[in-house]
């Protein structure tokens, strides 16, 4: 007998993964290494703890060890909010009227409203461990920020947040959120830091970008004393930690029999996106399984599709190592109209690899059809999602459609990677018929691309 | 053995109750009736059809049937977000160095961010079955306005909001979910209504009050076809659709044997509280057991603590039925300063009745004690509450440093009735030290009173 499948699988606490995956440890041809741009010599652990915590410098230059213990104390932490469900879109099949089976992993049901707290309270326990006062970090549609704030705040550290200011002024109370957890916001650029001033000097009214506030709160921690910077994406450390994302959503499909056909997530540096997939490309780099997966990337920033894969600076003041991946150029700024996160220049080194070996898709989605998904989802499935989330949705919808034209009952498995309550600013423009698209010209991309800096 | 409890119990989806819980059936002396202001009679069906579905009218005025089947379309409903977890807040435990054990029922974990979908959906499926075009509704905090507007949806019908207006200014993103839900949102008191001219014309410069924005919302119903009005607390039909609480609790703490010494809940209509304590009232009135219950509201609002026990208005237009109930009087319009739900002048009978009875004891609680016991639960729990929900954890934490004092291990469960995201106002003027406690008078009390319609 076909065993009944719910709305939501749960596991149990007990099944929350132990060990994180390293999907590196898997790859033949690994990610590039990070560089340092004045010696063009790969970054060593030494160069790399005057910025990061030290056992958070071992996982990010490990590419061998395929599984991590995760510290039992992360794991006491990740009780508060997981295991996170994985729920049959019953709602949206039906609405759709497709022969097609959609999951979808909700990361949104913990306070900081994102997967991001997966990594932020890895790396605050790291920063502890080491005995530090604080740290110092970036956010750019807040999720990171919040996250890191909870992480913070749950350990005993300082946390100075850098917030992309369009985002800061879009979302007054995600201020307040990380205010609740006891950190300190700074809109980006400021004139608080040197790199903030001079940009604020080269573009006065720009509304900021994850690249710029990554240098700022870079600054900020390389010059304080028990400070260290972290980072909620790009980096192989974080991809690391969000791997529980998919190993729980392997361990659930595989309690029902599920074999997905086509894994589904949005990407802004592809921390989500390496976490959700991580499972399951390591079957298809042992031959053992052939899902496909898809990159689902805003139009407005469209690193995949349209930017090279190069070594180039991970931040606009190019204070950070040079990482190789798809980008668009550390100088790329989204245009204004874009409504919250994935706006970041560049995709994390390790899925800029697989993407470049065929082994995954990309597409970009503009923002009013990701609007619309997202209303539509929000109306049947019950869930409010955040526009970066909104990105996947569509991507889900889309093929969920085509199944219904060829008739196929595929098996479609998404991240709904948070929710949207403090999008609404964007929600409202959607409403009210004032969102617009914007698709960087070819002479925007290649502005941007122009500045790569020149290393091979 | 003894079986570790996890951090959530879970039930599963089958464990769903399929039937609603009619208190008042377990009652030997009942709830007084509503009775028509114009005859001084209980109100006949035909009377109450006039405002509300048939359906909901039989439910309101059956206090004989002890369970009442949910009908299929709404157990499908629940499923997109119950069964909800009953939480054991170890996190908090240990943080007070308490030998009490906490357990919380978490509400917030739909997009309406409370309990109030619970009867929101129900409400909306007996419109849709009658036919009706849409419903007219007030919302105080927003909750209940989103739920209403989450259901309408789901359902196809249209939903016309009153939102009491100084949470409408307070709120400006829940306006924006609802209408992303497709509802419209009327601040209260409002020119579009003759009460609400009234009003405005008597009380210029009214924030507004439940009580208010109810008589707005009736008038609109009763002079529009094909629409009734909706009530999201005081009612005894919502009592009933929320008893679904109670039940998985009571569920959960079984499935453990699990025996609490106090149930507590904030009580503002007492809709929550009424659910959630049901199936142990029932025990109580039985002889099988002997909970303390306990009833919090805001010391800026206190109907138990501070009320009557007779009947009154169960709106400040006069256009309801009168209610025998703990009352401020239904022209009490509590102090500007607090933020928030919890604001309506009364609360529903059949907890008047047992409160009367002396089943279950009342406390209230100032807004600055119930932030701090919110924010010092957000950052150990890692769920940002609404602030009508922290007056709940305001009490628990009394309760569980009591028992550290006494040293007893007492089992408390309180019941987390939502989140806060659109609740930031109120928490930065927390954070900003700007928050203030407005306790009334006893000439504003005696002022409230003295409104009371003569009827015993």
């Amino acid at each position: 007998m076909k065993q009944e499948i719910p709305y939501k699988i749960y596991l149990n606490e007990k099944e929350i993964p132990r060990q994180w995956l390293n999907l590196r440890a898997f790859m033949d041809k690994k990610p590039a290494p990070l560089i340092n741009p004045a010696t063009l010599r790969p970054m060593t652990a030494e160069e790399l703890s005057r910025v990061f915590c030290n056992e958070l410098v071992k996982q990010e230059l490990d590419d061998t060890t395929p599984y991590i213990d995760i510290p039992q104390e992360i794991l006491d932490f990740y009780k508060m909010y997981r295991p996170s469900p994985l729920v049959r879109a019953y709602f949206l099949e039906k609405a759709l009227d497709t022969p097609a089976k959609i999951y979808y992993k909700f990361e949104g049901n913990n306070t900081s409203g994102s997967h991001k707290l997966n990594s932020a309270i890895a790396q605050a326990y790291y920063a502890k461990s080491q005995g530090l006062r604080g740290v110092t970090t970036e956010t750019g549609a807040g999720q990171w920020g919040t996250a890191m704030s909870m992480a913070c705040s749950y350990f005993g550290l300082d946390c100075k947040v850098f917030m992309v200011k369009v985002s800061y002024e879009q979302k007054p109370f995600r201020r307040e959120v990380m205010r609740t957890y006891g950190a300190s916001v700074t809109p980006s650029p400021s004139p608080t830091t040197n790199i903030g001033r001079k940009i604020l000097q080269e573009f006065p009214g720009t509304t900021g970008s994850l690249g710029c506030a990554i240098s700022e709160a870079v600054e900020v921690a390389v010059s304080s004393e028990g400070y260290r910077y972290v980072l909620g994406s790009v980096l192989n450390q974080v991809l690391l930690h969000q791997s529980v994302i998919g190993l729980e959503t392997k361990a659930a499909l595989d309690k029902y029999d599920i074999v997905p056909d086509v894994i589904i997530g949005c990407a802004g540096g592809g921390s989500n996106l390496g976490g959700l997939i991580a499972p399951f490309m390591v079957e298809k780099l042992q031959g053992k399984a052939n899902y496909r997966i898809v990159a689902v990337e805003p139009a407005s920033c469209p690193s995949f599709t349209r930017g090279k894969y190069a070594y180039d600076f991970c931040d606009t003041g190019k204070v950070c190592p040079l990482a190789k991946m798809y980008t668009l150029g550390s100088g790329f700024i989204p245009s204004a109209n874009h409504a919250g996160g994935l706006r970041y220049h560049g995709m994390t080194t390790t899925l800029s690899e697989l993407y470049d070996q065929g082994l995954m898709e990309a597409r970009s989605v503009e923002q009013t059809a990701v609007f619309e998904a997202a209303e539509q989802f929000a109306r049947v499935e019950g869930i409010l999602p955040a526009p970066e989330s909104s990105h996947a949705i569509r991507a889900a919808i889309d093929e969920a459609l085509r199944c219904k034209q060829t008739g196929e009952a595929k098996t479609i498995v998404f991240g709904l990677t948070g929710t949207g309550y403090f999008d609404m600013v964007a929600y409202q423009k959607y409403n009210d018929g004032e969102m617009s698209d914007y698709i960087p010209t070819d002479e925007d991309i290649a502005k941007g691309l122009a500045g790569l800096p020149k290393v091979e």
